[in-house]
Parts: C-alpha cells; sequence; structure tokens
C-alpha cells in the first residue's frame, strides 16, 4: 500500500475505534441500560461523538489525508488507494464544516431524545418527545445549511444515507412504484381469496422460538461466532466489527414468524454484508458498505426474497413443524406460505407484507421532507401522519403509539434514512434477479444459502465503497436502478396467491 | 466549587468518559463478544486504555492540574476539593511515569490474553495461557520499576488496589489470620458434627432462579432500575456511573444458592457502594471509592454476614420454599442455614465458605508476591500451586482448571488484587460491628436491610475517597484495622453449628 495511504489508514482506524465504541454504546443503549442510566449514557454517547468528530477534522488529521490526496489526484494510486482517499475526503468535507459545538449538541440532543421517544411511544404521548423532535428537527435544518447551503436540506441530509442520489430521483422512482403499488394493493384488498393466518397467533414457545431461529441463521449462514443476538424492543443491527456483529431480535407468544424470525433474518441480512466486508480494509471506506440503500437490499434479500419463499418453506417447514407441533397441527405447508404472505394493509410499518411496506416508507419520506423544508411543524406532525394513513391505506390511527411515534429514526436525528428502505426493496429484487441467473443448476436449499451468499460476498460485499450504489447496480445487473423487477416479483408472487 | 477545582473536575469528566467506555468494554466482553470478536476488542481496549493514558498524562491536563495544586498548597480548599486534587495528583505522578508505549503494550497484552485465559482454562491446559502469563509478570514487573524503581516491586503493585497498605503491613495481618484460621479449620473438619447439604444440589429451574435473586435484591436495597444483570461464567460487577452498574450472574441447575444467589448478593454489595457514590462528584476521586478492600468489605458484607446469617433466612426461606417446593420439601430452616455455612476445604476460591476463603487469598499472595519478586517463575506455577494447595488444605489439585487456572485476575495483570479480597472481609467484621452499635432497637429485616444500606451509605459510600482506609476504619469504627472482629464472628457463628 502506498505510504501516504497506509497513513491515512492509521489515522482512521483509530477513528474506526470510537465509531466502534459508538456502535457498541448505540447497541447497549437499546438492549441493557437501566431505566436511571439513559440521562449519563446520552452523555457519554455524546462525548464519544464530539471527540470522534474533533480526531476527524483535526489539523493533524488533515494534514495526512491531504498528503494522501496530493498522490491521488497526481494518478499515483490504485483503485483500492483511490476508493479510501476519495470516500475520506468527501466525508472530511462535509464534517470539517460542522462546528464542534454544533456536534455536541446534535449528539446529546438525540442521544437524550431517544429515551423520551422510548417513553412517549409506551405511553402513547407525543407531546413527551415533541419538545425533542422539534430540537432536532431545528438542528438537522441547521447541519444542512452548514454543510451545503445552497443545496436542497432533505438532499443535503439524504445523501449521508444514500450518497449521490437527489431527493428528486428518489421521488421519481417513487411515483413509478405508488403508480403501480396503490392499484395493486387494491386489488388484493378487492380480491375473494381469503387467507387464514389465525394460527401465526401461536402460542409459541419462546426457549423453542431462540433455539429454531438461532438454526436458522446458522443454515443461511450468519456466523454467530462473529456475531451475537441480544433482545431489544425494535430488532436492530449494529456492527463493531467484522468479527463482532450485534443484532436483536424480540419474542413473543403470539407472534414468532413475523416478530421473531422475519426479523431476525433481516437482522442478520444486514449483518452477513458485515460479517463479508474485506477485513483488511476495516476502519476504511473500503472496507465498509456502499450505502444504506444496499444495506436494506441484503437485509430485505434474505427477509423477504428467500425467507418468505416457497424454496425455504419447503426445506424448514417440516423442522418448524417437529419444534412447534403444538401450533401447526393440521396446517399445510401450502396454508403457511399463504399465511405469512398474507397481504393487509396495516397502521405499523416494521409488521408490513412486504406488498404494502414500500408505501410506509414513501409517505414517511414525503412527510419527513416537509419537515425539513419547512411546509410541515412538529405540532402538526401527528394530524399530517393520520391523513397520510387515511389516504393511502384507508385505515385510521387508533393512538399516536401506532402512528407517528412507531419508528425510532427521527429521535436519533435520521433524516433521510426512510427512503432506502424502499430503494433497498428495489435494489434486492434486481440484484437478485442477476444471481439467479449466475445459478449453476438446480441447487439443493442448502446449496442454494451457500450459493447466494458466496455470490454477494463476491458482487457485493467484497467492494466495500470501491463503486457508488448507482455504479454497483450497474456493474453487476448491467442496468440502473428500475422499479422493473420489483414489479414483476410482486405480481408473479400475489397474482399467484391472491388469484388475481 | 473553587474555579481552578472546578477546570480539573471537567478535564476528569472527559477522561471519566473513556473510563465508562473501557468498563462497558471489559463487561461487554466477558457477557456478549462472540468468539472470533475478541482480537478486535482487545485491540479496542487496548486503543481506549491507551487514549485514556495519553489524555492523563498530557501537558494539558498537568497545566489544570498544577494550578489546582498551587491552590491546595496555599490552602485555599475545602476538604472535598482537597481530596479531588490530592487523590489526582497521586495517580497522576505514577501514570506519568509510564511512557506510551508501555501502557499500550501492557494494555494489548491483557485484553488479548484474557481470551487465552479463558481457553486454556476450558481445557484445563495451562501452556495455552502461560507465554501470555510470562509476558504480562514482565511486564507488571517494569511497570513497577518504572513507577518506583526504589521500593519493593510488589508493594508498587498493591498501591494501585489498596493505596497505603504495604506488602509487610498485609503480610503481618495475613499471619495472625492464619496462626488462627488453620488450627480453626482442623478443629470444623475433625468435629464429629456432619452437615449435610445434599438438597443444594437441586435441581433449581433457571427461570425461578432468575426470579428470586431479583426479589431478593431488590428487597435488599440494589436498584435494578440503576443496574442490570447479565450473565457471565464468571459473577462480576462493573460501573459505568452510578444510575448505570452491571453485575452478573450465572445459573446453574445444580447449585442456585452459592453459584447463583451468594454471587449475585455479593455482586450487588459492589453494585450498592457504586450507586451510592456522590454523582455531583462522579469522575473525580471524591465519588470514587476508597479502595478494593473496602469495596469488597460491602460485597461480603452483604454476601456472608448478611446473606448467609439466620435473621436473613428467617426472612426468606419460606418464600425460597414456596419457589422451590420440589428441592425444599421436608427441609427446616435450621438444616437450610447449616447447609449453606457448611466448611468444607476445596479447591475453588469463589464457591469457599467463609472460613477457608481467606486461605486462598493468603496463599494467593504469597504466590504472586513470589512471581514478582523473582522467586517463582511461571513454568513453576502450577508446581507451586499444588503444593501450597496441599500444604493449606491436604488436598489434592486434580486438574490446573480447578487449581492455578481458576482466577482470571492475572490474565488482566491483576497483580496485588488478592490481598483485598482478605482485607475485605476483615474491615467488613470491624465496620459490621460499629454498625450493630449504631442500631436503634430490633428492627423487622426489610428495615434492618434499609437501616444497613442507610448505615453503609453515610459512613462510607457518601465518602469517597475523602479519607483512605486506614483513616476511615479509624473514623467509623474507632479502631485501627484488626483480625479481633472477623475472628470472634467466625468462633461464634461456627462453634455453635459444628459444636466446638
Amino acid at each position: 500500500m502506498n505510504s501516504a495511504v497506509a497513513a491515512l489508514r492509521d489515522k482512521l482506524l483509530e477513528l474506526q475505534h470510537l465509531g466502534s465504541v459508538s456502535a457498541l454504546l448505540g447497541w447497549d443503549q437499546q438492549v441493557n441500560v437501566p431505566d436511571k442510566g439513559h440521562e449519563a449514557r446520552a452523555q457519554l454517547m455524546a462525548h464519544i461523538s464530539g471527540l470522534y468528530h474533533r480526531s476527524f477534522i483535526s489539523s493533524e488529521f488533515e494534514m495526512v489525508l491531504t498528503k494522501a490526496k496530493e498522490i491521488m489526484d497526481r494518478g499515483g494510486l490504485n483503485e483500492d488507494e483511490v476508493c479510501i482517499v476519495r470516500e475520506t475526503l468527501c466525508d472530511f468535507v462535509k464534517s470539517k464544516k460542522l462546528p464542534n459545538e454544533f456536534v455536541d449538541e446534535l449528539s446529546l440532543t438525540c442521544a437524550r431524545a431517544h429515551d423520551f421517544w422510548v417513553r412517549a411511544r409506551k405511553n402513547s404521548d407525543f407531546s413527551l418527545f415533541a419538545p425533542y423532535l422539534e430540537k432536532i428537527v431545528e438542528l438537522k435544518k441547521q447541519e444542512a445549511r452548514l454543510v451545503s447551503p445552497n443545496d436542497p436540506p432533505y438532499d443535503v441530509l439524504l445523501d449521508d444515507y444514500e450518497p449521490g442520489l437527489t431527493s428528486g430521483e428518489a421521488e421519481k422512482v417513487f411515483v413509478e412504484l405508488k403508480r403501480f403499488l396503490v392499484p395493486f394493493v387494491a386489488k388484493i384488498v378487492n380480491s375473494s381469496t381469503e387467507v387464514n393466518d389465525s394460527f401465526l397467533k401461536g402460542p409459541w414457545a419462546i426457549r423453542k422460538q431462540r433455539k429454531f431461529t438461532r438454526m436458522v441463521l446458522n443454515r443461511i449462514g450468519f456466523d454467530q461466532e462473529a456475531g451475537h443476538m441480544g433482545i431489544s424492543p425494535h430488532p436492530f443491527c449494529e456492527s463493531l466489527h467484522p468479527s463482532d456483529i450485534r443484532i436483536t431480535v424480540r419474542y413473543k407468544k403470539d407472534d414468532f414468524i413475523e416478530q421473531c424470525l422475519m426479523s431476525a433474518i433481516h437482522e442478520s441480512g444486514h449483518g452477513m454484508y458485515e460479517q463479508g466486508l474485506p477485513v483488511e480494509y476495516f476502519g476504511t471506506p473500503r472496507g465498509e458498505a456502499v450505502s444504506l440503500g444496499i444495506h436494506e437490499f441484503n437485509s430485505r434479500l434474505w427477509e423477504n426474497y428467500i425467507g418468505r419463499s416457497r424454496l425455504f418453506w419447503e426445506y424448514f417447514f417440516p423442522e418448524l413443524k417437529l419444534y412447534f407441533s403444538e401450533v401447526l397441527t393440521g396446517v399445510s405447508l401450502e396454508s403457511f406460505y399463504r399465511a405469512i404472505n398474507r397481504v393487509k394493509p396495516s397502521l405499523i410499518r416494521v409488521d408490513a407484507d412486504e406488498v404494502t411496506y414500500n408505501l410506509h416508507v414513501i409517505f414517511r419520506f414525503e412527510i419527513e421532507k416537509d419537515l425539513i423544508e419547512g411546509r410541515l411543524s412538529v405540532s402538526d406532525l401527528p394530524r399530517a401522519w393520520n391523513r397520510k394513513m387515511a389516504d393511502y391505506f384507508g385505515i385510521e390511527v387508533d393512538k399516536d403509539a401506532n402512528g407517528v411515534l412507531q419508528d425510532v429514526h427521527w429521535s436519533e436525528g435520521m433524516f433521510g434514512y426512510f427512503p432506502t428502505y424502499a430503494l433497498g426493496n428495489l435494489y434486492a429484487a434486481q440484484f437478485y434477479n442477476s444471481a439467479l441467473g449466475d445459478l449453476p443448476e438446480k441447487l439443493r436449499p442448502e446449496e442454494f444459502f451457500k450459493f447466494l451468499l458466496g455470490w454477494l460476498r463476491t458482487n457485493v460485499h467484497s467492494k466495500g465503497k470501491l463503486y457508488s450504489a448507482a455504479e454497483l447496480v450497474k456493474r453487476v445487473t448491467g442496468e440502473e436502478l428500475s422499479v422493473h423487477y420489483f414489479q414483476e416479483y410482486l405480481e408473479y408472487k400475489y397474482s399467484e396467491i391472491y388469484d388475481i
């Protein structure tokens, strides 16, 4: 490795240590911190963020980065090295524009807001969370202005999660998606086919849930010797290092498949991406995921395209029946397959089926854009939310806990994150289509899981941030991002289930 | 607060954030890190230790400290402020003598050694751990030379855990203790009284163990809204903040009382000390525990003087019987009390009864002193260990996992730590005697727990590091540390149980 880049890598690795600490603090905050410990945790997280920011924008770091950039500009670096310098530079330029005090305030506000969001959701009382959200929205607007005063503020924030994508481009895709989805959902809802999923209510014994979930994750390829599974109300994934990936699950007696198993497969899809990143580049952009959209394609691919497929359940259903005979006696594979793919407009995004899911995302995108661009105030937010729910799904929100308070993202300052969920679904369809084109022959299920993970390792994980999301999709699938594959997938699958 | 001291406190709080991160990294290392994640964790922990050390001995920190010291020297500070400056200075002078590279190497070596100790113990193969231990012993000798080249090296290390105590003083106490213990143990072993504890083997249902343990900790005063209980093979306690105390427990079907409940009470004794430290001084010595000996007195007091007392079980035994009727039907309170206080020389320190326990400690003190002072080599260590076990207890070590590999301490570089365990037992007897002298009247058990915790809060916890251990024992009990109270306690309790 070029010595200037090696020096940069060493500096980045130091920063990465603080990044890993932040990941652990965040994971632990949701898994272990006791009630009274949240204020101390908020201060601790804010301090570490501040330390990270100060080290990143320090003149010492800038000197090392500048030296590497000079060599890059002279054409003296290979592709991997260019990736490291280019992406670091891009982050550096942004971060440099944020004063330390601003970063401190934003981190502390968000770290504190989390606990108030938890309480507000628990009590379904938006007013507990509103003052924090107001402050966060103001700070995020300010962040956008500081980073790029001449660009639309929402686009500036979006760039943190899906680098290179403008909100105009996202909107174009979403409009097309909506044009397909709204009538498609209506067709399903109005179809005469009834899918019975009442047996999914269990009761499912918790201990067996844990055992079955672990077994499934092992078989699809999530390495549990390089991963740990905790419990939290909202499942998520954090990476400390490719050898230490943290996911969380939740156990409910009356819903194993959706609340536990599918979300565990989802999170382990994120986890397998992180486990597959090139460890020799750990801490540098060459060892980092492309974007959140690409991340989400991994999780949705495993959750939906695999975890809700016939193939998957042809393989696992007999075992599931052995584990849970008290729940599944008399239930056929076909009824089970239909039940877990039942389409039903509902209030909660994370419980949504794969047809209605994107509509949840699209309306969040519209709402958060309005918030950041000043067309919507925090006090009007619950009303706006409930109106959208009525418009898109024709259902009424019974309480804010099931409406505007359901998602954690805004409490953590993550505006511009939601669109990546819908993008992930589209990417997943398109990449999966390419993967299937490379399928050597008909494989047994275990071989197929192995093939798919291998294909992802080769074509996506091992690349780190070498290419942008747009470049990667072009290189691997031969086309730009398209709604086509996703639409085709849904039409094929659900016209069969609902006979439409 | 004096403004120079306030400036110092702010700097200390920044350092404390790194300290809290280290505490979490250490806790999580033993509770959650997956097999393959240990090397990354070792590097992460070493990096944070290095960062701490560099910030602590930085010229920026020194300047702030020097300013506060000048004011202290002029007599311009109150007692609390003096405590902060005096104790910080004492640590600073020591740390300043340790070069950054030395601290990095020591931290990395210890963080790595932990995992090899775990593997060595699991396989009972000392050779897996020996090379790491050799390196650690060399580094600790070097540390002692760097800090204070003219003092006996073991004394220098001991000072980190029990500030102000020399190994000569410890030895004097231990000789006296041994003189009492060896014949006392012999008397018990040779007594004709047989204590039956076979019913303690259960089986005890794990879920009920957890529930009962939580209930007991709540009643004695461990605030679980400011604490979290994890699971690890070796129970321990870490403090991130008085509002976020982490303890761990373990669950075994064939031993609830000793392996789970007593050790949970022990760790929550540590935890209650940390929860009682003055939060307004968090991060400064005024908000820190006096010494490990005083810490251990808190844990041993709750575990032994309370948790193994008749009073405690008169209160809890009826409930225990309700929880575990399948184990305890037909067992009387008296048989139970005797069973949990059965004296039996055994191989494992953490499972030892309170009579033989100190002998385990004393021989570790002798061995580690020999190691550090060069009279014993690491390769001879297992033999030396086994010889001492034969000398002190007349029992043979079956395998190194039950011998020299049983304790975690040396793998973490903690030489000089063991003596604090025995001191803790002595302090506990002496302080408890004083507390009982302040007892207002006969109280109901819950009132008594409350009284005792209140007494500890007032006389110990709230004081932070205001006084050294030697001063504190003098102030509170009116006497210097003495073997007398401990001896009296054992004689009274065990002559009754064993009729000697």
